[in-house]
């Protein structure tokens, strides 16, 4: 089993919103693998605690369906041990 | 009382910029429960002094309020004690 | 109930290492509120995942526990919701 | 005499950007009060050497003259001694 | 007069600790124009308040004052308006 | 012969994503001297290893064929040795 | 095969300094799984190019091998794909 | 000719300050190849501006000169164009 944890920052301001972080955290909950969804205060706006059988599906878990999700702007990935 | 500081970053350049970081400082004197608005040199454009009865306002506030506000890019929250 | 993510950089190398990443684990995993520990790869050495009752509890279990740790270097905390 | 050192970041892409960044050298060397611009590798893009006659002339040439040029994304002021 | 805020981080751990954070509040309120010190959660420990009259007092307050207290580790300084 | 590292930030999000990460990649692999492209977890997306016959090729390459691509939010280069 | 990137950043100043970076690199190439050690410009003051058979012998290496190394005072790890 | 700007963060605090800002700035203005030296208010404490001949006499004097003054904790080097 592999652990990782996907911060993430959504676009802000009448032009660049498209949820609210909560909406996020919500379509968030549904991606594959995933364990857990926090809105946070700090560098990153949301944070994603992922799991996965092998390490070749984290990529493809955060690009084929976070990083499609409209109005995210950015995400850095941890890997857990 | 909880307090928090927001550190915000705003869009610059014509193809970007809404307002003035002149009129942010106004825009964001009005937002609930701010005790302080400062333009600053850094890595943020401008800091939010925020003050709150509990701690779940602060995202509220934070989200429903000072993320609505065209042109805002980016907001840092640090909790303060 | 109060969420919050720690995330440690611990000392390295020979003059300034006091023990392994492994060893930090375990004694992070005895502080109290301590939900889980994560040995991470990224800007950060280990994330903690912290639950307290109330949030002044966050600073004191911040402040008295985890930072006195022997190594540890710097913390960044995350409130999350 | 105030001198700060502005750090540019232009937008990139097809999309989103404006001018090249010798462009934008040739743009910036006319703003109020800049000694030197430089194209550097590294956090920021462009790096701006100005001097004013006094603290309150820095925020409005970085406002009104250097942040209102399309495509520049982020600055980030330090203030010099 | 003029206005900064002095971002803080402050040693930890066993071998570089030297005060509790709540020392260094304590500490920092008595540095010549501080109004106000924060303990922080997020990148900084500690965000300090200053005013002066002249803006060479304030690379004179953070270097001679600010600066030498034991276990300070680190400061970034931002000017506000 | 000068080496640099090029690491990418890429637009994402329905709204902003222009190619897939692993478009990217192909695109970069015909880049002037790029000996290596790899999608990476951290900080940046991706990480182009480049390398010329003169240190001037190296900014002309990154704006002229690397900072033009679609999609390419910012990027930022380490010379290396 | 999985690959990794590990950016490092060693102590400096004749109080802390423990090799010069051509030591640094010497050393570093006899790390299990090296590659390629790059000193840089930047963030980081040098890169190695680490490859290893499974993902947890990444950890493996990076705490008991490059992490135990005197002088080196921190690690960022990225992932490669 | 080849110009470079090195960003450098210094020791500060009872215990690992060696000497003050002002003290540095003298020294940095006898390195070789040193235009001008600003003590800066932000992410870095001082910025040195370089001018070399070649490419390959820049890592050399920032690692042989630059960072083997006592206190010297970090720096970061911008090639410039």
């Amino acid at each position: 089993m592999v652990t990782a944890f996907v911060m993430i920052n959504v676009g802000v301001g009448w032009l660049r919103k498209v949820y609210t972080r909560t909406d996020y955290k919500e379509k968030l909950m549904k991606v594959t693998g995933v364990k857990g969804v926090y809105l946070i205060f700090g560098r990153y706006d949301l944070m994603v605690h992922l799991e996965a059988e092998t390490l070749d599906e984290i990529p493809r878990i955060v690009d084929d369906e976070i990083r499609n999700i409209p109005g995210i702007m950015r995400t850095e990935t941890f890997m857990a041990f």
